[in-house]
């Protein structure tokens, strides 16, 4: 059950309704955010909602029974747009493009990939600075001083960064430098960091587990709602299956599933989807079709040489290609 | 490698290119099919196909190192046309819709049908009469008759008809009643039943199997190619994966790699595929963009007093939204 | 619900047990096996079985509420044990051993087959004449006349025989030359075959699909128990997941899991289940005590000659060694 | 490339090596454990290790081509002996069994279960104070106070304590009162909490991603020996399937291939590898034929009531038995 309180409910109002949750033996959880006060209570004695929802200081109160409850388009029917300032708004009826390469690797690679995308009229440009890697031995990123140089020259051309967070020590660092956070899908479940990032106040792009679940996602997205933050996107990256012909298995039937779910922006991630350059572009207008508002992949100047080794990563010209194509499938979609 | 002969190659010339493979140890098999002869020949020995492909008697000669052969686009690049006849055509460039429901129930049923696919210029139409099911005391479909009935329905509508056959003596009873063979997705490694296909001349679309590969689904193709049969189509209807928010995992990774793989069309199914009604819109939609020649999905007056549960099956208006957003969707990909 | 009938049940009783049950809203299936006659009676209304389960003609009933019945724990308390003959039965209490080679390759490969099983107490051989492959090019197996030679020296030596149908039309010429049909992965759900398996009155191993769920097993054995023949043995033989460390994921979850689910006996496949010759003999041993009745396993004089690559196949060292311990393994269990 | 170089290699000398290295353009990385010291050098080209092996400062050298290295049996070929002290060890050819409930609940509990321990000569207690939770509004553990608590009883009983680290942030806090730690499915990959377990010298617990592959394992493994740590177990619990008769798909299978790849004692979860209370036995026992160096397991007092649903735990009684025949078990296995 979730209860929206009054912003200014008074003490003694709050405890009227913690004591009537207590009556039902309901154990109520207090959220605070950016926009609004809760109380999520969880028991199981079937009761009249009414009873709490007529209360003074209530403002709303709805019954919820899935395992996420405040990231539900069960609680909020109208969804959920995501303001990078600028003008630039995330959620539906908006299509945005994410676009750079794997890691950031030089200033000169910043500048193209900058002049690449402002040409294309592409806001938001991806690349790690922080990378995970499966093995000790490679190549991590170019950590905070990459941040900085890149945050210079892409600030300056007006686009938005987005970057993946590894950890809880590195958000302060990183806060001042990006637009939003990226939670990659080794830590979709890494609920200490969801918990940090609950408590900033800068959009986070959540990504779907290598095996997770579509409950386990949104269920990871409350950990961050319920900790403060209601500016998240959901990010399907493809899973794991027995199929070896490409690197993952990139679930559109996701995409279509969470559009219904919750009333968070869904963002596709057909790079590391599908995983194989030739293929991006289709699983791209896939993604849109199926309902994704957005699309992130990688671009590079020359693939070949990314750090990573871009076997999924597009060309320029093969990116604004694609940019043209989504647009146009957007557009058909929409005025469906 | 496949070598093709001339159709009226003498059998010195034939011998001679025999004798050419024996000397280096290629094992040969012969493959006769409704259009052309093949000598499928495998072996390991580096050979400079020159030396065959200059004897008199072969039109053509070429390299596959793929599992399978004559499926393979390395062998073919023209992609293959079927034609059903009356002028409609299966492949690159048209866009097929088969559309009906899961089991065909009575005369009223597939007359209502037969209207509602030809109100909306849908020209085939899909439904079983032999049906594949878990549990041996469930309902397994009306059989010859109920073939039998419906084909006279049909063919007088111009309506051509798709169905699945499941064991080979079923086949020779089925000829005169349909258009278009469906293996299931439980038959897609039935080599038999792949062999006896493979000697009819009527188009085959072979479903990939419940967690087939991409690789097993082309080699099961060449089964029924190399029988003598070229007029295959394949079609994707979901794999399984550990997630349990849908049905099936519909890759429409599998139809974008298919369509660089193969030749042959290829077919979606949403219905089975993602096997949720209110999403199958989506999926279909993603499919296309995926490069899909066609989809096939179940409609029914009625979806929820269909034999089967009927939860993947849309209604007559839901399935008429679905094809104009299809075909439109099919027209702009087209033009990209 | 299951109904047992009494063998000579009169007309007029068995008319008024249906009239009960069509009262009721039940659907009846007949059931006749080579042991017993059953009515199986699916329905929805709840209902007190006492008022059919008292009435003349009816030896026993029981609720079901599984997909499968008759091959159901709940149904049968008391495991089934199949009688091979010469005293050799297989089920709870008893361990089998099934050895032999991929495929029946020649007179000299029987004969020492058959030498080093007969050494070791080995009293069943396995051996492929019709082999199901993915390639249409490859080899298929010696086929009937293999299955004789074979049978000519196996019977001589006092071994029984175990090989794979692959279709209805091999089941007559097969039956006077083998001792137990064996059910393949990709047959698993070949309802057609399955069907005409419960007509003949020799035990059959049904595998499991390669993907297929415990479920489907269940049901797939119900198949051919409720066409006549209740002789049949289930075979985990590994999944497909995306681990590729190894070729299947051999599921010891499922042996535990089918022995509390089903009476009917339960064999381990360990060859194909991890598929690498090094790490078989730990997965027979892993089955055992999860509580396999049996395995069957391929031995090959010289695996790395066999006609399959033979990378899952022991070595007649390798074998000995592994019989002795199984044996101990299965003493050790039984002991507990 | 691992060379192990001498503890007091001169300065001159390493810049020798590491000079040579330099030439082949090899890309060194220094390790240094609480055992010994070592160079990683990866690179590409071909070399003959014996003009680095005859250096100065140089112990040993050896190529390992795996992603791994360090944990690789090609470069340790003898199994690492884990001390827990007090006589305690945990490697090939002893048996470690560690067990006790999902989570510390309380004072009583924890005597009890203690109590239950020492009876049976059971050394190593487990139990989470850290719970990672899919839902935020789940229960988390009684946190550092629990640990406390159990701490002082568990080492008063000379019983050591195993619990899960969630966070870089909780191991110097936990340090104190832990004998291992243990790092969970989700955070298998969570690599910065595996670069700080590097850097302690207490043992680590690694568990396999929900759907990590074995390599992945492994390489997560070398991430805390990299750091500096060598005392790592490896534990098998389970792996997602799409089947759904059990919580997880245990994998017996990753348990023969680890103990062939790595030096590392491998540990077998059967709790929650296959996840369902009555079968828990048999997969503990499956998982020691399989190779398993010891078992971890949940055992409460009233399963029922345990705060986690208890739906893999044994009770006391049932965890008896298993500890008996688990022993049986392992005695067979070690006299093959």
């Amino acid at each position: 059950m979730i209860i929206q309180l009054d912003k200014n409910i008074q003490t003694v109002e709050l405890e009227k309704v913690e004591k009537k949750l207590a009556e039902i033996n309901y154990k109520a959880t207090s959220v605070k955010t950016q926009y609004a006060d809760y109380l999520i209570a969880v028991g199981k004695k079937e009761f009249d909602i009414r009873a709490i929802g007529t209360l003074p200081g209530v403002k709303d109160i709805h019954r919820v029974s899935d395992a996420y409850k405040l990231v539900s388009k069960k609680w909020r029917v109208e969804d959920t747009m995501i303001d990078l300032g600028d003008g630039l708004q995330i959620g539906t009826g908006n299509f945005a493009i994410m676009a750079g390469p794997c890691s950031i690797e030089s200033e000169e690679q910043v500048e193209k990939t900058i002049n690449h995308l402002a040409a294309q009229g592409v806001k938001i440009m991806r690349g790690g600075v922080y990378k995970p890697r499966s093995s000790p031995y490679s190549f991590r990123g170019l950590g905070i001083d990459g941040l900085k140089m890149w945050h210079e020259r892409a600030s300056a051309a007006g686009i938005k960064i987005i970057t993946e967070v590894m950890m809880v020590e590195q958000i302060e660092d990183m806060l001042p430098y990006i637009d939003v956070f990226q939670v990659g899908a080794r830590n979709s479940q890494n609920f200490n960091l969801l918990d940090a990032l609950g408590k900033v106040d800068k959009p986070v792009l959540l990504k779907r587990g290598i095996s997770g679940t579509i409950d386990e996602l949104l269920q990871a997205a409350e950990y961050i709602f319920s900790n403060g933050n209601e500016r998240i996107m959901l990010c399907e990256r493809g899973i794991r299956s027995y199929e070896k012909a490409y690197r993952n298995t990139m679930d559109v039937n996701a995409i279509a599933i969470l559009k219904e779910k919750t009333h968070l922006p869904v963002i596709a991630d057909p790079s590391h989807g599908i995983g194989v350059r030739k293929y991006v572009d289709k699983i791209a207008l896939a993604s849109i079709m199926a309902g994704a508002d957005g699309v992130i992949m990688e671009v590079h100047e020359t693939p070949e040489k990314a750090f990573s080794d871009g076997q999924q990563t597009l060309s320029f010209p093969q990116a604004d290609r694609l940019y043209k194509r989504m647009r146009q499938t957007f557009d058909l979609r929409e005025n469906f």
